[in-house]
C-alpha cells in the first residue's frame, strides 16, 4: 500500500481527560449574570455539570464510566486525509478531516449527551428534559438517556417536529417522549396549545417548556451547546485529533469547523488554541457560519441564550436574543449568539469567521464534490466547514503554499437528503429530462 | 477503564488477501450451465470478475489500489462486545457483532462494489450497469463508480424507485444515472414503457435492461450477491474478525447473518467456514432469513438467477425464478435463490437456517431492543441478524451455556425510518395519545 488515508487511534489511545480552557483564557471569562435567573439553575441543572461549568481545573478527569460510553459509541474516531479531494482541488495543501459523522446519532451532540446522562444518572435523576430545533440534540439525548437507563423528555419547535418525520421515529425507537412544542404537558405550553393547537412554536417556548418540566426534583434540564461545560465535554474531538496529527507527523496551519453555539467548533479547536496560547504554536482558526445567522459579526455584550428571557446574561457575540432569523437547511446554525469562550476568544482575535449566503448553494455544491470524491455524505452545517476548507484549499493552490487544512465533519446527511434535493435539484437530473432535451 | 467493548484493528492489520473457499469445498462446486447464456458473458462482465469467479487459489491478492478504496472507505470496522444486550437479556452468552453499519453508503455492499470498480477501471472500461431493488446495491456502485472515476447506470425497479426518494437523491449526488426501470433507455425497457409509462417493473426487468446495456463496448455489467467473487471480495468482513477474535481472545460458537443472496452471510462466515473445513474447528452457522422468501428451505437444483432466463443456470437452493414474493422491509432479503457456494455447504450440512414471519413484527422489535442497549441503528435486513442472535442468546440462557456469538449488522437504518414506524407505530407513540388515554 502506498499513501495513508487513515489515520485511527486505539481504544487505548482513547484520551482520559477533557481540556478546560477557562484558566488558560487570555483574561477571566466574564460569569453570567442575573440574580434571580442564577438562583434557578442548582434546581434544575445536573450538579455535575453545573461544577464543571466555572473549575479552573486544566484538566478534568473523564469518569471511567463516560469513557466507556465512548468506547460504545465508536470512539475514537479516525482522522481521514481527504488525498482524493486535495487532487480535485489540484491544491499542494495537505487537507485532514475528523469524522464526528460515525457518531451513532449521526452528530457530535453525543459527546456531551453521555456525559451528562452519566452525571444524572450518578446523581439520582431519573429523568433528563430538553427542547431541540433542528433535531440532532434531541436524538443525541434520547440515545444517551436509552444508553445510561435515563427517561427523556423532548420538547420540539412543532414547525420541525411536524417535517422531521424520521428523525423523530429516531428518538420514539431510544424511547424518548417527544411532544410538539407548543405542547399540553407544560403551563406555559397549554396556554399557546390551548389558543392553537398548530401553534408552530419557537425554540425559545420549546426552552421555556424543558424548563418549567425540569422543575419535577425527580428532573434536570440538559443543554447541547454554548456553555462551558458543553464545549469542554466536546474537547474529546479535538484532543483525538491532537493524538492523530502526532501520529501523522503532521501539525495544522489553518483548522475550520462550523459554528451555532460553538460546541463542535469550540470542541474540535479549543485544545489547539491551548497550545498557541501556552506553546506559542500558530494556528488559523476559522468558524463558518451562515449570513442568516453570523452572530460573529455581530456585537460583544451582554444577553439571554433564549428569547424569553429565562437564562442567565451571558457575554458573548449576539445578534440579539429576539432576532429572527431566516429558515436554511443548516438550521444547527441558526442561533442568535456565541458560546462566551469562543467568544472572549473572538474578541482577542483568535478566531476568524466566515458567513456563507444563505441561498446555501455554494456550500451544499461543495458538499456534492466531498461526497464524490471522499464518499462520505456531510450534514447539511457540515457542509459549511467543508466549504470553508475548500476556499482555503484553493487559496494554497493560488499562492503555491502547503499549507495543512484541519476540519471537522461533525454530522451525516443521511436524514437530510431532502436539504439536498431542494438545494441541488437532484430530482431533477433525472437522464429522462435530459434525453428529452 | 473496565471491560473493552470494541475490538479495532490498525489501518495495518487489513488483510492483504481474500479467501477463496473454492478449492476448500467438500465437493467442487457444480458449474454453471446454459452454452448461450456463458457465451455472453466476456464481453459483459468485468474481465477479473469473471476470472476469479472460477478460481482454484485459496488467496488472491487484494490490489493495493484495493486496499487503499477500503481504507478510505474506513476499513478495517470495529467488532464491538455487546455488553449491553447480553445485560439485558440476562445470558451468560458473548456477544460480538461486526459493523459494517460504518459503511460510506450504510451498507456491507462496498467491498465489492469497490473492487468491481477498480478492476472495471483499470481494464479501461468507462462505465458500469447494474439493476438494483431495495437499492443498496444501487447506492454501492454508484458511490464506488465515484471513487475511481467511472460512470454509472442504475436501473431501478419502478416501484421501489419511487418511494425510495432519499436514496436515489443519494445514487444521483455520486453522479449515478438512474433510471426507472421499464425505461425508455433499452430496448427490452422501452417496449414495456411505451405500452405503459407507470410500469412497476420488476428486478428481472431492470437485469434485462443492466445486461442489453452493458453491451455498449465501453461498458460492463456489474453484480452485487450471489455469485463467487462477490462473496471472495465480502471475505475481507470475516478475515477482519477472525483478527478482531485473535485479539479479544475468544472464538465464536456461533456465527449469524441474515441471507438473501448470500454475499453478506458469505463474507462474515467463510473464513471461519474454512476453519471448520481444515483445522476441525467446530462453529454452527446460521442464516436469518424471512417467510417471505425462505430460499435455503427450497430445493437444491439448477436455475436461473433471474426471471427473464437470460442469465446462466447455477446449481443452488432456490424456491423458483419466476416465484413472486410478497414485499417486506427487509428487501434485501427477498430473492428466490442463495448463492452456490453456500447453498453446496448447506447441503453438506454446514449451514442451518431460521426464516421470521414476514409480518417483521418480531425482528424490528429486536432491532429496537439492540438500538436501546448497543445505541446503533440497524438496517432492516441486519433485524433478521440481531433477532437470530437474541433467540440464541436467549437459549444459552436457558441451559446455562457461555458460548460465543457472533453475528454481522450489515448496515445502518438511517434511510429505512419509514419502515420500522410502519412495523413499530413508531409515531403512534406520541405521549399526547398517551395523555389522551
Amino acid at each position: 500500500m502506498g499513501e495513508s488515508y487513515q489515520i485511527r487511534l486505539s481504544t487505548d489511545d482513547l484520551p482520559r481527560k477533557w481540556y478546560n480552557i477557562l484558566p488558560d483564557l487570555p483574561e477571566p471569562l466574564p460569569p453570567p449574570i442575573g440574580d434571580e435567573q442564577l438562583q434557578r439553575l442548582p434546581e434544575l441543572m445536573i450538579g455535575k455539570c453545573l461544577e464543571q461549568e466555572m473549575s479552573q481545573e486544566n484538566w478534568i478527569d473523564i469518569p471511567d464510566g463516560v469513557l466507556e460510553l465512548y468506547e460504545r459509541a465508536g470512539r475514537p474516531r479516525p482522522l481521514f486525509r481527504a488525498r482524493a479531494l486535495e487532487r480535485a482541488i489540484g491544491t499542494p495543501a495537505r487537507m485532514y478531516y475528523k469524522s464526528e459523522f460515525y457518531s451513532p446519532t449521526g452528530s457530535h451532540k453525543v459527546n456531551t449527551a453521555l456525559a451528562q446522562a452519566y452525571y444524572a444518572k450518578e446523581q439520582g435523576i431519573e429523568r433528563l428534559t430538553t427542547e431541540t430545533g433542528a433535531g440532532q440534540w434531541g436524538t443525541a439525548l434520547s440515545y444517551a438517556c436509552a444508553m445510561v437507563g435515563l427517561k427523556c423528555t423532548i420538547y420540539w419547535v412543532r414547525a420541525v417536529y411536524r417535517w422531521k418525520k424520521a428523525r423523530r421515529n429516531l428518538m420514539n425507537l431510544f424511547g424518548a417522549q417527544v411532544f410538539a412544542s407548543p405542547s399540553p404537558n407544560t403551563k406555559v405550553g397549554k396556554e399557546l396549545y390551548d389558543k392553537n393547537p398548530e401553534h408552530p412554536g419557537s425554540l425559545s417556548i420549546a426552552i421555556s417548556e424543558g424548563l418549567e418540566d425540569a422543575q419535577d426534583p425527580k428532573a434536570a434540564y440538559s443543554l447541547g451547546s454554548v456553555l462551558n461545560h458543553v464545549l469542554m465535554h466536546q474537547t474529546i474531538i479535538g484532543l483525538e485529533t491532537q493524538k492523530q496529527f502526532e501520529k501523522a507527523g503532521d501539525y495544522p496551519d489553518i483548522m475550520i469547523s462550523c459554528l451555532g453555539g460553538g460546541s463542535n467548533f469550540g470542541g474540535f479547536v479549543l485544545p489547539f488554541v491551548g497550545e498557541v496560547l501556552k506553546k506559542g504554536k500558530k494556528i488559523k482558526f476559522i468558524a463558518a457560519q451562515s449570513k442568516a445567522a453570523p452572530n460573529l459579526q455581530g456585537e460583544y455584550k451582554y444577553d439571554y441564550a433564549d428569547h424569553g428571557e429565562i437564562t442567565p446574561q451571558l457575554k458573548m457575540y449576539t445578534l440579539g436574543h429576539q432576532t429572527e432569523f431566516p429558515p436554511i437547511r443548516g438550521d444547527g446554525l441558526r442561533y442568535h449568539g456565541c458560546s462566551p469562550i469562543i467568544s472572549l476568544l473572538r474578541k482577542h482575535g483568535y478566531i476568524d469567521t466566515i458567513a456563507y449566503p444563505q441561498d446555501e448553494k455554494y456550500v451544499f455544491e461543495m458538499a456534492e464534490l466531498f461526497t464524490r470524491t471522499e464518499g462520505f455524505l456531510p450534514a447539511p452545517e457540515s457542509a459549511y466547514s467543508i466549504a470553508c476548507a475548500i476556499d482555503e484549499a484553493h487559496r494554497c493552490k493560488k499562492t503555491g503554499e502547503a499549507k495543512v487544512i484541519a476540519f471537522n465533519v461533525s454530522g451525516h446527511g443521511f436524514m437530510d437528503m431532502v436539504g439536498y434535493d431542494e438545494v441541488l435539484g437532484l430530482s431533477d437530473r433525472s437522464p429522462l429530462r435530459e434525453m428529452a432535451k
